[in-house]
């Protein structure tokens, strides 16, 4: 273990290489280590003479690596490690190569700065939700085998009576060990490449899912970056605080930008940190009246078995205004990102009354705390109005599918119809659409629309049962309108909206906002697609399949009434 | 300096906290150093009993934080620097906090997989040329301020008579010292954060380029992971060759994934290295048949005074498909990049004979070597079919204007007509567009679309004269086709093409593919936008100037020949 804060100078050494000629038998020399801890310049002059044998005529020179002569005044910078040429003069030849070591850790900007780059607007979309999805679906992989119900809370503690705002997110799952709270905190260790125990007698080592509907799995982790990546793109600072039930004692590890920066200016270790192993309930070592929040929270801790809890300080104003502002935006679109883990695998079918006994109950429950506010109270199921909500309760008919692709690739795919009813489609409106309005025109000249879908594509993606928000597929060949000999209208093809569950076959980007190539796999030529009737396959012509279900979705349900022939107005008189 | 590869297992020391009651003044303890590197379990235990004055009759046991309890199987197991808590029991409560030290250096995939989620396809595009991009951006930083030519080779060495596959960038920059090439190494060191010298007092800070025309200040660097990811997405192993003028030696530096593995597995420092400082010209290091292509590779280095050179080994089979079956497609994209680089400010005018005096020529070359085959050579200058050098070249007419944001935010930007001309738009294609074409279509139903641009955006953007592939811009307000009113008809607002030409003032992504709200800002309502004529600024209305310039396009250059009034067929008898 590297040491973590000693101050080593009184061992600093220097590996110095004999440059000045060849060695006898040509091959490479190794450094000599001069130890430099307590000497001045004239000493280490002396030190390195007697340790290569120099006598008194022999002239030399000692230079970095990079050609500096060690003058006094530079000998006194040289750390601890360094290597130096020892030399004829500073332009000399090398006669023989050196090796010289070098440390190339990662500089601690790839843990703070990776979720600013990453998480940034797209489209005029707002990002911060995805941020926060990252930390939800740790939380859905951490309460993936609770019992009873899965908790998931967000609190945005934005009451400055209470101390500094804070985002925190808390779950009643598993909890870590604190060896997997230090897990959490190294970079880009994954689940496919940690180690979960001290010991190897205990190792547990990542098991696939099991192939579930919709691949509803709860295993949205992959890289082994999401959670650090959402705390500092939200702000500067984490503590994690958590439980597993197989310890009483908690957990709890602070990182911080500012510590970080602390660190570097005295030169000390950057990667190193402390956890604090206390009783639940047990906040003494919160000193900090910004922190007094924390005090209530964690007394909490002692009505639980287990839990996690991240709490983010440090919140960007702007972060913070978006949150409290846009509150109906930001919980919509959660709402839609796990509107089948909320719901289930049939979604929120509000006609249908069938629930899934085997599932356990999801909870994603969101509470805004302002001064001199009641709090704003929210659970995620109740959004009716998330894009998914709308489709299925405005669709007429589904048609399932289900497409493979080389390997264990496995995509399912619902499309639904959404008919042209008496004198108007039914195609939900999407009011993310920003619509450009120059700010001068009349109201009169905004020509909407109204061709059901319009422009937009035809599928949503999920994986592992969670949206994958930037990428969307415009359609498929089988399900376009084939531009020439088609017996059905051009309109039915765009009053159709899609759906598609991506298995972990499938790879999406670090952030979590894009597939890889789910469309390019998709379209490929070797990709088989079946039909899906009461969950069975069939293998069948597709785009035959899906033409007859289109045909019979509009001759069942378009209703169109139109009133020709106008003869002009009759008054009645017998009212 | 931590010890890269001694074995420290004698010196092997746990901390142990003494966890059984609350400390006499009810404040946290500190942990006690065991060694515990040459004892055996009951030696250990005996000296625990010893350090904490445990008499024989009192009962204790120690575990991990994780409360895992210490056994002489696990004992075997524990490593330097674990913390272990003394208890009465396993379950007992902590009386006081303990603080245990912990390490979260990243993980290794930080450096070498990052490419891979970085670099993927986005719209059926290959994303192999970004890559290699980044490189090309490494070298023409290097060489910005070379008062000669400026070269930049990529050198595809495929004949597997001379070694294994590699892919080369070779530049004659200013090289890097040996604590630059460890910088280089250094995962997130940035230009704004690194130390360029061992020693304070040689210390530059970074310099923000001067404004110069469309930003080609050849600054095109940023996170610090360029270069890394790069080569971990091409290949599986790196070795830098550098020289920088001011020394005589030749620094060369390997880095590799199957190294980086080797020592995971051996519990090695994994952040730790080997620069071999030599002579120019010396390959003796150089063992391996496969790597003989370096032999004659270092011999060249005799002839140069400074440069750098990207040796990637172990290329993806993939890549050297595409990078040898589509020469075309991606020596086009690169040209397509950088070309305002390699042909100035004004671009590849093919019919302009000036040529800016005081830009120092940049060569970028590319060479395709295979077995038994000719070498391909191309410098990218003489691709004369790139997107620009089309647009450039088809136009009749520009519109220059500037955009100015918040802060110091400049957007140079340029709009060219493309003419109707007798029978057809002069628009150029874009022969990236994919057009889906299903396969049992007859020809005859292909409707391709002649409505000039048709729906491809407006605008392409560059940062600092360098393209950023991903982002576009449709247009802006004020260009484009106003729906109501508009003396012009509409097919003259698709005869525009565009270029945007951001400084850095504006953020793009880590890997350079995206621009994080280039859009956004310039569509604020705040953002200024002048006309620019003879290079002078104007304040005017931008949108009333733009109308005017685009009729009188319209009138002068576009030509329409309309055969009216057909009349029947004239046979001529006199020929
Ligand atoms: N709420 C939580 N409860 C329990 N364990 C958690 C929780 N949040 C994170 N962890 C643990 O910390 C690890 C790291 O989380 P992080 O989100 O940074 O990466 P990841 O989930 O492994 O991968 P990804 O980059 O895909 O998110 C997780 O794999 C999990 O083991
Ligand atoms: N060809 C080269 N010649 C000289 N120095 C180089 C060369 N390539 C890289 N370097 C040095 O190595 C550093 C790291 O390069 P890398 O591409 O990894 O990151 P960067 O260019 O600093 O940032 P970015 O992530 O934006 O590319 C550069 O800043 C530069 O100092
Ligand atoms: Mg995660
Ligand atoms: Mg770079």
């Amino acid at each position: 273990m590297a040491d973590c804060d000693q101050e080593q100078d009184a061992q600093r050494t220097v590996f110095v290489f004999d440059c000045r000629w060849e060695s006898d038998d040509g091959r490479e020399r190794s450094a000599r280590a001069v130890r430099i801890g307590d000497l001045d310049f004239p000493a280490f002059l002396r030190a390195v003479t007697q340790e290569f044998s120099i006598d008194s005529e022999g002239t030399f020179v000692l230079t970095t690596t990079d050609r500096k002569e060690i003058t006094a005044e530079r000998f006194a910078e040289l750390k601890d490690g360094n290597t130096l040429h020892l030399l004829q003069s500073v332009d000399q030849v090398l006669p023989t190569a050196t090796k010289e070591r070098i440390l190339f850790l990662p500089h601690y900007d790839t843990l703070i700065k990776s979720g600013m780059y990453e998480y940034y607007a797209s489209e005029g979309q707002k990002s911060l939700p995805y941020a926060l999805a990252e930390l939800i679906d740790n939380s859905l992989s951490a309460t993936a085998s609770n019992p009873d119900v899965r908790t998931i809370e967000i609190r945005l503690l934005f009451d400055e009576s209470q101390g500094k705002p804070a985002v925190v997110v808390l779950d009643n799952g598993c909890g870590m060990t604190s060896k997997q709270l230090n897990n959490w905190a190294v970079y880009r260790l994954s689940k496919f490449t940690r180690e979960n125990s001290t010991f190897r007698s205990d190792h547990a080592d990542y098991v696939r899912p099991c192939p579930v509907p919709r691949s509803l799995n709860s295993d949205i982790s992959y890289f082994g970056v999401g959670g650090k990546q959402a705390v500092f793109f939200i702000g500067q600072s984490v503590r994690m605080i958590t439980k597993p039930a197989s310890s009483p004692d908690v957990h709890e590890l602070v990182l911080s930008k500012e510590e970080f920066e602390r660190k570097e200016k005295n030169k000390e270790d950057i990667y190193c940190g402390f956890i604090r192993n206390r009783q639940p309930g047990d906040s003494s070592h919160i000193s900090m009246e910004e922190e007094r929040f924390l005090h209530g929270f964690i007394r909490e801790e002692l009505l639980k078995e287990h839990f996690t809890a991240v709490v983010v300080t440090g919140v960007q104003q702007e972060h913070i205004a978006f949150l409290r502002s846009d509150f109906y935006t930001w919980t919509r679109e959660l709402a839609h990102v796990y509107h089948y883990y909320i719901h289930g695998a049939h979604g929120n079918d509000r006609k249908s009354t069938y629930h899934d006994p085997k599932m356990t109950k999801i909870n994603i429950q969101v509470c805004l705390m302002e001064r001199s506010k009641l709090p704003r109270m929210l659970n995620l199921r109740e959004v009716t109005d998330d894009m998914q909500t709308l489709y299925i309760n405005s669709a007429v008919d589904t048609f399932e599918f289900r497409a493979h692709v080389g390997g264990d690739g496995v995509v399912e795919g619902t499309i639904r119809y959404h008919p042209f009813l008496y004198d108007r489609e039914t195609y939900p409106e999407d009011p993310y659409v920003i619509t450009t309005m120059p700010a001068d025109d009349d109201d009169e000249c905004v020509v909407v629309s109204h061709e059901g879908r319009g422009k937009r594509p035809v599928f949503e993606c999920y994986w592992n049962g969670r949206l994958i928000p930037y990428t969307t597929i415009s359609e498929f060949e089988w399900c376009a309108w084939p531009k020439k000999s088609c017996p059905l209208p051009v309109e039915c093809f765009s009053r159709i909206s899609g759906v598609l569950f991506a298995n972990d076959h499938f790879q999406v980007s670090t952030n979590k906002l894009t597939f890889m190539d789910l469309e390019l796999q998709l379209k490929d030529k070797e990709t088989i697609f079946t039909r899906v009737v009461n969950g069975q396959e069939q293998r069948v012509k597709i785009q035959k399949e899906f033409f007859q279900w289109l045909k019979d979705c509009h001759e069942k349900w378009d209703k169109q009434v139109k009133f020709m022939y106008f003869q002009g107005t009759t008054v009645r008189t017998d009212v």
